[in-house]
């Protein structure tokens, strides 16, 4: 089976993407990531109205990528706060490597917005494809692609 | 400066997805990145719109991910078709760890749908986060993450 003749329908990019593939998701998960919590929060850093807020937030919440955890400020009433899940921090490498490209190709030559480095030894982090045996920063020229197990006919 | 008084106006993961935030832009690189390259076999593949796929290719051209080649069939009109760039290949970590998500998250336990192997050694692959240094498959915990030289005040 070659890979036009691969139905499309299980795809885990596109299943991954039914869940997170529109920029606003992604922009709350990138500040949720970065220890944003709050409604309020979320809708002045990002710039974005209270409606698709809500809507990402429950959508994120439902596909378990972030949970809420209630709070109370002094004569305020109960609220809700969102916190990254395991499965949700799963989506870290995506958001490394869509910062890694918007620096390669669409920055400003300021340096990183957001300087990441690994805690213990200080240097900087990246994305990178590796193989089981360790073989790393392959490119694509270097890995082959074929349909799976888990390839399917396509319908058409 | 915190996280939350930095600009997002030039965050790199914003600005990415300025450009391929959108469903169906990944798509039809997923599609290319496997080497499906005309205007048909995209439409019958992914399964969108003349229109949605018109526009989409338009705009993954006028950014420099695809390049167009033309072609003539014997008896057709001159035509193009579509080829990634060597820019369009630095998302190829993005796609591979959208795929890693959904196999982790949404799979349905029939292995790969397309299977990734380092063709060297044949093992298969996967995207990980790692330091200058080579220590690899970081953890978001292992990872400092501070607003760098490229960070802007927020205009609040």
């Amino acid at each position: 089976m070659e890979w036009l003749e691969t139905s499309t329908e299980n795809c885990p990019v596109q299943l991954t993407l039914g869940v997170v593939g529109e920029k606003w998701t992604l922009l709350i998960l990138r500040d949720a990531c970065n220890g944003v919590r709050r409604f309020d929060e979320f809708r002045r850093h990002i710039g974005l109205s209270d409606a698709v807020l809500s809507d990402r937030l429950r959508k994120l919440t439902d596909a378990g990528i972030l949970r809420t955890v209630p709070y109370q400020e002094p004569g305020s009433r109960a609220r809700h706060e969102y916190r990254v899940t395991r499965k949700g921090w799963d989506l870290w490498p995506v958001l490394v490597a869509l910062k890694q490209w918007g620096e390669t190709h669409m920055g400003d030559g300021d340096g990183p917005v957001l300087d990441l480095r690994h805690e213990e030894c200080g240097t900087p982090v990246r994305v990178v494809v590796e193989c089981e045996r360790g073989h790393t920063a392959l490119s694509p020229e270097q890995v082959t692609a074929k349909p799976g197990p888990g390839a399917r006919p396509h319908a058409a």
